[in-house]
Order: structure tokens, then sequence, then C-alpha cells
């Protein structure tokens, strides 16, 4: 496995790779991996010839208030996942290389952005397409694959492609769980045992809503009531939102209809956790 | 010379140009072609061995009370005079196929972007970033090649060139005048006979303001003020702005140090005029 922190260098590669009519695949992530992440590179791994993971903990996408420098990071162990994986290129820019002095130019996707979790992480969708977008101009892949967990993220970024007229086929990965349902996240690491166990309630909470579904059960402002009540029943738990809403507009719904998307944001002691599922009536 | 209204079309052509390594050369325009654009037209062709000029007026960069819809448009004039440069291709992309219903992508150069004309003009240059990053990834040049009466515009393209790293190559190319020292621009259409005689203050300001600094003139409080005055002089001009600034910042100056942009906007009727210069101390 290649390691590379030059953007130039970064797209040579790519460029000697697309003359050479190689497929080549992106995974960009903030490091600190996990089983979701590895299921993200396994799906990339099919979807070409050359697999590129980006590490890269993006500044412009946590507000001042948020976690930026605790962040988990650990570049020797996602180094050694990633080369068990058979990952062709880990590439990983310095920051004042990706976001130098001067720097200003921002992408926002405009409706989407500011719903859901864009309503409490004021830049952060900005943050994230900025940043992916640079990453598609470095190493210009055909495919990138996100996962389903951040689920705002990925269709934020697959409205991009689209607004913008990226060549990229943009694939969304399902959401991996741990055995006790718990959505993989790096930032699981900052819960302590009882934390943990506490934010079982997302999940849990999740599969009520589907439960409820299946008996018939169409209403939002029940489901989310339901949703809500699962997650505070532990101490523990401050819920940020629950939402029903479109799965591509991501705007709220009254009613599920044929399907919709069921969102929230838990924080759980200094962490702050999301899930979703897809409910289909 | 081909002409090309499909983006895939437009997109297939250029990936074939480049797998046989083509140097693919892009000037963007907004059609009703003079003789600054052929200029551009002319430079691209030195620069590259694939020629493609866009067609395209973009409605995202004009505001609600701007002139849109009254924008000047002749596409089998400028087709003609571009068959005649040897132009390769002609993109001339639908408005409903580059801003398809939904769409909401934008990109914001954002401290260039709200000073000079943007000032004036809102949302003006996040239209123009966005409509070019398109062109860039639907052509995907080697260079692209941009007026310089467009002063400012230059600077935000080079802008965003830089900070979303497109590897395209920006030459900005210098104003073409007319035998009477008039910028060349479209705008130039919507001027009677007498205004067109008031719109030659703009080029005599700026020589006047030549002539201050080479007299010894530094401060760009009476170069402003002189300038202002050329213009003011005739009963049909309304100086929106006349500024002088850092050449890459576009931060006023209070003094000329090295060199400086004179830039400034002027109203005749209903034409909206731009003009500048550098000056060099």
């Amino acid at each position: 496995m290649r390691i590379i922190d030059q953007i130039r260098e970064m797209r040579c590669w790519s460029e000697a790779g697309r003359r050479e009519s190689n497929h080549i695949v992106l995974v960009p992530t903030m490091g600190f991996l996990h089983e979701g992440h590895l299921s993200l590179v396994r799906e990339g791994r099919k979807r070409g010839d050359r697999l590129v993971v980006s590490v890269f903990v993006n500044p412009t996408q946590f507000a001042l208030n948020e976690d930026y420098t605790a962040y988990p990071r650990d570049l020797e162990r996602d180094r050694g996942l990633l080369e068990k994986e058979g990952v062709d290129v880990l590439f990983h820019p310095p920051v004042e290389k990706m976001f130098p002095k001067g720097s200003q130019t921002t992408v926002e996707v405009e409706r989407l952005s500011p719903l859901l979790c864009g309503a409490f992480r004021l830049g952060h969708f900005r943050g994230v397409a900025t940043v992916v977008l640079k990453l598609f101009n470095i190493v210009r892949p055909h495919v990138a694959i996100f996962g389903s967990k951040d689920y705002q993220q990925l269709q934020i970024i697959r409205r991009m492609v689209e607004d913008l007229n990226f060549d990229v086929e943009v694939v969304g990965s399902p959401i991996v769980r741990g055995k006790d349902g718990l959505a993989m996240s790096s930032r699981n690491a900052y819960l302590s045992q009882e934390e943990r166990q506490a934010a079982l309630s997302l999940s849990r909470s999740l599969r009520k809503a589907e439960s409820l579904v299946r008996q018939g059960e169409r209403e939002s402002g029940r489901i989310i009531h339901a949703v809500r009540a699962e997650i505070e029943k532990g101490p523990l738990a401050r819920v940020e939102y629950v939402s029903l809403c479109h799965p591509a507009s991501l705007e709220k719904v009254e009613k599920i209809h044929d399907e919709a998307l069921l969102a929230l944001a838990v924080w759980i002691g200094k962490a702050r956790l999301i899930d979703n599922t897809i409910l289909k009536a």
C-alpha cells in the first residue's frame, strides 16, 4: 500500500491510473477506522481496480464549539487495517495543504444542508461538500463510497455531484452495527461503558418505529413521540432531534406514504450520536 | 466546427480528446461575440490543440432586477464568427439542462465576491463561480481563458481553481478596446450613439489616472476624485463605484505602493459598464 500525503503526488498517481484505464474508487474517511469504514472499503474493492482511502480530519466541517481537536486519530492503526484490506493508496494530506492561508471557496447544497443535523451543526455540510469536492478533484475517482449512517451527508454529496456535473458514481453503503445494535462510529470511542449501554436506546428506538409501522402506524407525530419516549427512558440521553422526512428532499412529512427517513441525533455524555432507518409503509 | 448542446456529448468529446492526449482549451462566453471575445479565442488557439467556446447566458449570475432577458443574443452570428476562427466545438447547452429543477448547489469565493461589483450585484459571482465550475466539469479543459475587463471575475476564478484543486490553467487576456477607447462589451449594444460618446469617459478617466500616477500621485483619494470628476463631466453617466484596490485581494488601498487595480462601474442609460486598469507606482 502506498501512502501519499502530497496533493500533487496523489493527482499524478490518479492521472496515470486513468491513462491506463483503471477504474478508481475513493473511500473518503476521517480515520480512526472501524468496521463501518471497512465495509465501505470492501464495497470499494468490488467496484473498481484501484482503491484509494483518504484519511483527513476536515477542520472546516467542525463548528468552533465542536470536537475537532478531540476527534480520535490513530494513523498507524488505520494504516495496518487498510493494508490488510488490500487498499492501493492511503491518502493523508496535511491540513495546511488542503486549506492553505487565503483559501476561501466553499460549496453549499442550499436546501438540503440546513435540515436535520445542519440545523444544529452550522456550516457542517458546507465543510463536508467543500472537502469532498476537493478530494474528487485531487483523486479523480470514478466511484466514491459513503456510509448510510451519515444519511444526510450521502444525499448532499449525491446532489452536489449531480448539480455540479461531477463524473463520479456515488455509492451509499448500509449502516454497520455492533452486535448490541449500536451503529459504528468513531465517536463511540467517547463513550464510557455505562454510556455505551445508554446509547443502545438509539437503535432500539428505530426498531420500535419499524415495528409500529409494521402494525399500521403512519402518523409522523405518533412515531416520533414513541421514538423519543424510548430514548428518554434512560437518564443519560439527551435528544437533539428526531425527524421523519422525505428520503430525497429531507423535508418533513406528516404521514408515511411510500417510505420515509427516520433520522435522529442524540447526545450521550460528550458524544453526539446519529442513527437512521428507512421506514416503508 | 461541431455544435454540441448536450452535456453528455460534450463530456464524451472531451474525454475522447484527453485519451488522445489533446490539450483542450475552453473559452467560456455568454455569446453576442465581439472583438474582445475573439481575442480570447485567438489566445486559446495558441494554447492548445482543441478549442471549445461555450455560449451560455447564465441566469444564475443575473439578479432579479437585472438584464437576463434583455441580454443580447445572436447564436447564428456567433457561430459564423467562431467558425472563421477555427474553433473545434461551440458548446451551447440549454438552460434547463444546466440548471434543472431541484438544482441547489452553489460555489462561493467568500472574501473576493462581496467586493467591487459584488457589492452591487448580489449573488452575481456566486452564479459565475458555479457555472464556470460546471463548465470545467463538463468540458474538462486543460486551459481556460477569461478577459481582463471582468477583472474581479478573473481573480475569483483563479482563486476558485486553486482553492478547489481544479487542474485547469487560468489565463487572463488583455482588455480589447474600440478605436475610440471604449472597452468591448456585449452590453455596448444597449448604447445609443450619444450614450456611446458619453461612455468614452470611462477609458478617458483611466488614462487620466495613469497620467496622475506618472506625475507622482500616489493617494487613492485624490486619484479616485479625479476619475469621478472626469466621468461626471458628462450628464449621461452615473458612477456606481470607483475603487483602488490590491490587484489580488481586491481590498481597498489608501496609497499605491507597488501596483494597484483601478476599477470602476458606471451606468450610461440602461447599460452598466465596467472598466479597469493596473496603476503602477
